[in-house]
């Protein structure tokens, strides 16, 4: 009869414990959970600060009892795994309810220990009123403080999902609510270009921003923190939300010699074992291969995690047969009304990767814009400039947002390129899409590119070239060039175009803008066709030259 | 200078014109429309009669004079081309206007005729108050019957996706409304047990349904039409809605000797070249060969009908370069709050194939359970027996359908397996997903399958087994089991069996239901684990029998 030791029990290790436990009716399956609860909603917790999830029982999946009765894993809470003796392979546990410690003997030790939120070394860092999230007993003490009438501001530090999902609720509570970040834009699985639109929509809705720009100190002032910014702006406040990113919890492994990356991650190889063969890791404390940049990755989100343990259960039981391909990083978040999604690889990723790369911008309804409650969105999609390889996409909008992402990821998953974009049969009636899906859009483009039919260029490029002399032409209407253009372009609607080739010089770069880069590309295509060559079709148009330089 | 004349001004000829005018700026294009308008929107009918969509402009997605200004492609309205002359590469028009005849010459012909309602010959068929819907005029007509006070019943005959919509839309208006099904079930691109949730909402909205049962005849009384059925029931209704099928408009083409299928669809090669080198076809009216069971095919379906058109442009300026794969006919209906899709094949299409396939079936939230507006769907995926590779998926729910069989269609044009389903990395937050999507579910049931992990069976093969005796095992909780249950079924909820095991017999054939699969799943691990291993767990548990068996 096999033993399985589990360290941490939510995604990862209850993930793992309960295929175990499918795969092997017989065995010995003990989960070791260092906090009071197991398999919680860590990503439900900070809807239930701003009482979107009003019930604090739904945060929990699972219970030890009903794991017990339902899949018979013992799951020990307020147990904390200290030590590992490989060579005896066992595990040392602190019992935190009567402080007794004991040892337990394993066949296989998995850990899924998952990672915890930052703390820099910041001056009065150390400030009860400073909070972090990662735990049901986390969010119990921030909700109490957001409960207490005397809370009326919070300072968020960190721009990422989990920092503006709590700004939100923190503001849906009624709070002042100011986030700071160090980098010049929120949301880094986004872009730039995309991640201003984002900015905007949390200023709409009365978030302060405060970025490029990083906490120098908290100093106390009674009840009260006053957040020093690295700029010599001060913000008064009641409550912090530190959430600057989050870190493997593997101290108890380093000691034992498991090797760790400089992260603190643990190193796995395909079949998730460590460098010991008895000891198997998952969830946010692991690293291996990315399998777009083919570089060392670590992604704390709790899909991956729960496929993990699933495979992970797989090569334990079965023998190392099930490999595990990495993670593209799917990510999601709804803040306000507003959805961001991200798949693959960024913009900033790739140039980091030294990858090639091209990309294309579009704005499209979420559904047939003659049919109610149409909603246009952002979509860009970076593909590989000769394959079509698509790296990685990302949108921002209102309503259909998380459909084309999956799709995409669908796709990356299965190294489709531009052309399958182009190809995708989307399941089409008004309410739900266009007979041209907006992923069929950025594959059309980027087919485009590959034929060599049309050169798009970036809202960065685009600035480049102009800065260089080109000649900006603007393909909209008068009407909506009169709204706002790009400066110094000269504007002839692209219905106008074929009779005013003459206007346009032949021996310049032309730039050209439409609105969103559709009326673009036909006039990029009557002026290619008439002998021009230096012709380029800003890609997302003015609405994402507008966003962007904003 | 080409000259490409085009028959047909909606999805697939103003699809074409559009791409031809993009890829070769000096040709001469013409397209001929029979009718008063191009490029509408046929998809957006229904919802303008019932209101939802309330300017009926919206429904012109392109005008001539646009098309002309926009793209220089020179469209003729109410000009219908009555013969083709392939010897003279000429066709013969008709301008309708002014009942005027004339030639116009090509050098390619593309046929985009579109397909028409079927109108059988049933006795009384003539009747001015029985309409059918394909273009912007038959909705004028329909809506100027429907506002007219004296209409306060409607019959629909035909239960296809038009038929439901135009069944929702009608009730919208306050009509009495029933429809007429010949075939046991609505919507044949579904099964019979999803199609058995569609026809219970709509009578839960109060839809009458007249299943397998047809029409005989429709007597006139006065302004008063009965309809009698097969059955011998009579429906007094104002105003009848045919909405069977539609048949490819094609009769000019067959009497130019282009070869035609015997639907009246016009054969077309991957390159959507007809028999004639120089007349191509795309759209409802052609015939092509399924990239699934490889035999001829038909889809009319404005997607496909657009990505035809452009595919087909590009083979016309470039030579033949671009094959078309077919298409896998995903598709979509809203009906009243529920959302109806499917993408490749169904039970039946695969019987009819005579391709080996198993199903798995799961009712599942469209989002975490624990955040608010979470609704469960049905979603059914066949696959095939040994590969996995997935042959086709149909769900039916409230939110998030669409992007299930969106991502499954995706990978289905991967020819991508039930692997590739459990593998596929959503975008999860609690507002979108789970952690674990419903596609990866049926994705990891597949894979338990095909890994002799479990023996799933459909509510038909149950229904077969329990008739030949075998023991029927409900693993719910008893107050679940109290509320409906499969008679004759031993209750051992799931969490007792493992002390229950004596009561099961090991010498019959045990099927086991729970309430979705999942726990019936868990119970059959353990079973199995305990030599049991005539075990079989009824996928899509009693919620799918319930409905189909109702
Ligand atoms: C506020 C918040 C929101 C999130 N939202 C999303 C989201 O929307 N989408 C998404 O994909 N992901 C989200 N995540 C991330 C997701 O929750 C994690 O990726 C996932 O839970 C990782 O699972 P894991 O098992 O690796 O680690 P965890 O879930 O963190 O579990 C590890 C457990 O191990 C325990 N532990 C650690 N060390 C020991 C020890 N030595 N002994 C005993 N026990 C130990 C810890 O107490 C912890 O409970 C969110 C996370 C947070 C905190
Ligand atoms: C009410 C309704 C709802 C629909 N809803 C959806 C939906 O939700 N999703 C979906 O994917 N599809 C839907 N469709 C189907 C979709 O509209 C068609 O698949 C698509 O329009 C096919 O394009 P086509 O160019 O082949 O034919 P059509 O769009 O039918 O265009 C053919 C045109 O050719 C003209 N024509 C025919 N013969 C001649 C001739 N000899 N000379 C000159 N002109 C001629 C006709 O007048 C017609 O306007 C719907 C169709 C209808 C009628
Ligand atoms: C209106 C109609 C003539 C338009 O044809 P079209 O110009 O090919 O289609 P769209 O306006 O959708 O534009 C698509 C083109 O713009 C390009 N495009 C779209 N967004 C772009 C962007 N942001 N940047 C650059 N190019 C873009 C695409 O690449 C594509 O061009 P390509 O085919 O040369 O690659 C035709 O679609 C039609 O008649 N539709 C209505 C009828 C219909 O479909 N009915 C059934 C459904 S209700
Ligand atoms: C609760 C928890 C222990 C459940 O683990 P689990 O039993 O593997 O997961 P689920 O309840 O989702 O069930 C999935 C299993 O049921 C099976 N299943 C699901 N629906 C089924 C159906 N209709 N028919 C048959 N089997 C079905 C799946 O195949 C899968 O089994 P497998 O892995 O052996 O193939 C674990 O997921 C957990 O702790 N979750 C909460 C923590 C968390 O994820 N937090 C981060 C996100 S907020």
């Amino acid at each position: 009869m096999a033993k399985y030791v589990i360290v941490g029990g939510v995604a990862g290790g209850a993930g793992t414990a309960a295929r175990l436990r499918r795969l092997d009716e017989k065995a010995d399956i003990i989960m070791f959970e260092r906090g009071e609860y197991i398999s919680y909603a860590n990503c439900g917790l900070p809807y239930y600060s701003g009482n979107v999830i009003t019930e604090r029982s739904r945060l929990f999946v699972m219970t030890p009892e009903k794991f017990k009765q339902s899949l018979n894993v013992e799951a020990r809470v307020l147990s904390e795994v200290v030590s590992i003796n490989r060579k005896e392979k066992s595990v040392h546990i602190k019992n935190l309810k009567d402080n007794t410690e004991y040892d337990e003997r394993y066949d296989t030790l998995i850990l899924s220990p998952g990672a915890s939120p930052i703390k820099p070394p910041i001056p009065g860092i150390d400030n009860p009123s400073i909070m972090s999230l990662r735990s049901v007993t986390d969010i119990d003490n921030i909700k109490e403080k957001i409960d207490n009438p005397a809370t009326k501001r919070a300072v968020v530090v960190g721009g990422g999902f989990i920092g503006l999902e709590m700004a939100e609720n923190l503001k849906e509570r009624g709070l002042e609510v100011s986030v700071v970040e160090a980098l010049e834009q929120v949301m880094n699985v986004i872009d730039y270009d995309l991640a201003a639109e984002v900015q905007q929509h949390m200023r709409s809705k009365g978030v302060n921003l405060y970025l490029k720009d990083g906490v120098s100190a908290f100093e106390k002032h009674g009840s009260l923190i006053t957040v020093r910014l690295a700029s010599g702006t001060l913000i008064d406040t009641d409550l912090v939300i530190l959430s600057i990113g989050v870190r493997p919890d593997t101290a108890f492994a380093r000691e034992a010699g498991i090797e760790l990356a400089k992260n603190g991650a643990i190193k796995v190889d395909q079949y998730f074992t460590t460098n010991d063969k008895n000891i198997r890791a998952v969830g946010d404390a692991i690293e291996y291969t990315s399998p777009l940049t083919k570089s060392a990755l670590t992604v704390p989100l709790a899909g991956p995690a729960n496929k993990q343990a699933r495979l992970c259960a797989d090569n334990i039981v079965n023998g190392n047969k099930r490999p595990y391909g990495g993670t593209i990083a799917t990510s999601i978040a709804k803040i306000f009304d507003l959805t961001i999604a991200s798949t693959g690889l960024t913009e900033k990723s790739l140039r980091k990767a030294e990858l090639p790369f091209r990309e294309a911008v579009t704005h499209a309804g979420s559904h047939a814009g003659y049919y109610p409650g149409s909603k246009q969105m952002t979509l860009k999609v970076l593909y590989h400039p000769t394959t079509g390889k698509v790296w990685g996409a990302q949108a921002v909008g209102y309503v259909g947002v998380d459909k084309r992402i999956d799709v995409i990821s669908a796709l990356i998953g299965k190294e489709g390129t531009v052309h399958d974009l182009a190809e995708f049969e989307q399941a089409y009636a008004p309410p739900f899409s266009s007979a041209k899906d907006p992923t069929n859009m950025v594959g059309f483009i980027g087919e485009n590119v590959l034929d060599g039919l049309s050169d798009t260029i970036t809202w960065e490029e685009a600035a480049e070239k102009k800065a260089a002399g080109a000649f900006m032409l603007d393909v909209r209407s008068p009407e909506e060039f009169a709204l706002g253009k790009i400066e110094g372009a000269l504007n002839i609607a692209h219905t106008d175009l074929r009779n005013r080739l003459a206007e346009v010089p032949k021996d310049k770069e032309v730039v050209i803008n439409c609105a969103i880069g559709l009326r673009g590309y036909l006039a990029e295509r009557t002026l290619r066709q008439n002998g021009f060559t230096k012709v380029y079709n800003l890609t997302g148009g003015f609405k994402t030259w507008e966003v962007a330089m904003r």
